[in-house]
């Protein structure tokens, strides 16, 4: 499948991430673990839905760094600890500040209420060493 | 309660997009004739968690248009069309344009599944009334 | 199955609820036309299901009027109407107030956030007829 | 992109549902209106998604029918009406009987608790016209 | 924002609730420590939603109890054990009985299905902690 | 209460589940562990809904092995590892090969969007594990 939109510029690697932070050196190494196996799989259908996942937040219409402050709201809505990481690191690597990704959060918080809280807790520890 | 951030400027009122759009007048009638009920309770705490509602909107950190966007993908995900139409109508009155809004619808459709297509298929209905 | 817990005593019957308030009649209708189809399918864990659901709300260790209201917030955080407007009832038929029943609203309202709001507006329509 | 799996031998047409049962007749109509919608805004990622989504209910390692019936228990578990009417009808074209559905549905009240009742009324009231 | 309601009367404190059981002290000294950068963070509507949280827990109309309670089934059916465990550590505080515990979780897993179950399982082990 | 339906035949014993992967007997162990408190604490609305959910998956006019993998599309819909894990191991021990796994997999992702991937990456893992 050809890409809609173009690759945003991140403003840090993966690798800077994982060396400022901890715990999202924790998440990114888990995650690639955890991919490596979904890889081996080559299943046709999960291959087809990452492309797609990939195309959904490229520069388009919408600067990338809203879209995935998008996701961000989204994950933390629907609750998704993993899905929140890493939507907290790849507005961080586009340039977001930490009080752009706070306003987003509280977003997610007025929607989605006190059950959004704890994951709301574990994001500002993120946060904190993201942007210390 | 203060405001934290300050009202955005709308390009369109209430009234304007309801002469629009069909749909979005029905969705704007229903609001306030059941919001009436909820005004006369006068329930203390109801009353707080509009306020709040009302802030986490406003120009911040982040511009009012995105925040609204935010809104409406957390909707989307969410699965509520009266959450949604709100947050499409507010992006709407905002200036935002039908192609950034589909970019948003989009990142909702990918996060949130098949089942959100019941939900983009409203939402294009009304997209389609307010952009013709 | 066997009961555990006792019924509760009602104050109001479902007739005189249907008689006060036209949201209540209307739901109590389509809810009966309904059931009738479920009733004669005769599906087995189906009626051991509508069994079980029965005995968690009867008197027990915790008042039945309170168990209708965890009901009441569950629905409400879930956002299902239908479940809602049954336990709305199901309280008010069991000598709840109408401040009672707002608190308990106002616990879902902030466990489940904004998205939670159109459910809100409907069942203060419906506590308004109740009420009056 | 290209199809991975066949498309499945259909025991009725749409057409044939829709004249058997009214309620059939009104979802595929308004799914129709408001796809149309959806067509002419010709979005990349939309069409891409329902690509995949034809995708994922082909004859393939599992036979389609149990695929479609997997889709109505996740619909039911997810409390979206709209896609539980679709499964429940494209099972029927499949050639699952209604002892076959209602067990699906079992799996979904089981899993998804009484929240899923008021749409297992309704999918009944579904089932019953297709099965008369 | 002042208060709306008194508030409850404890039964025992959260030290001595974290001396009665390893689970509740492992999750009061998380949950302390995660809000130690939320409360450096310093977020306007942040605090304010957390004010308003405190707020819906008062002794009012409800006794506070069943407010927790209330708040207990929420959690249970959104399935988050963090805020389980919160509500269940916050109604043994205020004197509720384990039977009385039981009951409300019975409510959550007839209206939230057995994806409730894990979460049952594991309040299980803290309830048999804390009514050891 | 009675059975309806009958024991399906299993390929493999729990204990040669976990025999094979570490993953399915961590889970299996921590599961035992914490279902002998909810043994002990003998509640009358549990044991009748664990009868009910075991009724659920009994062979019928559906074939067991697709109502364990209708759990397993459920449980990845609404996003709970432990349920996950738990179809996972029933469709394995049914005979369910893998390749049948991953589109049942798929059905869920399609459904539920990328919010399914962070349990998908972990389901592969047990999957990877368990037909090795």
């Amino acid at each position: 499948m050809s890409q809609h939109g173009t690759e945003p510029s991140y403003v840090f690697t993966e690798k800077q991430v994982a060396e400022k932070s901890g715990l999202a050196r924790h998440f990114l190494d888990t995650r690639t673990r955890l991919n490596e196996n979904v890889t081996k799989a080559d299943n046709f259908l999960v291959k087809r839905f990452y492309n797609l996942d990939h195309n959904a937040y490229l520069e388009g219409a919408l600067p990338a760094k809203y879209k995935e402050m998008m996701g961000l709201v989204a994950s933390a809505c629907l609750r998704c600890d993993d899905c929140l990481n890493y939507h907290v690191i790849q507005s961080y690597r586009l340039g977001v500040t930490r009080a752009e990704q706070e306003e987003a959060i509280n977003v997610a918080l007025i929607v989605g209420g006190s059950i959004v809280i704890p994951h709301l807790r574990r994001a500002y520890e993120l946060l904190t060493e993201l942007y210390a």
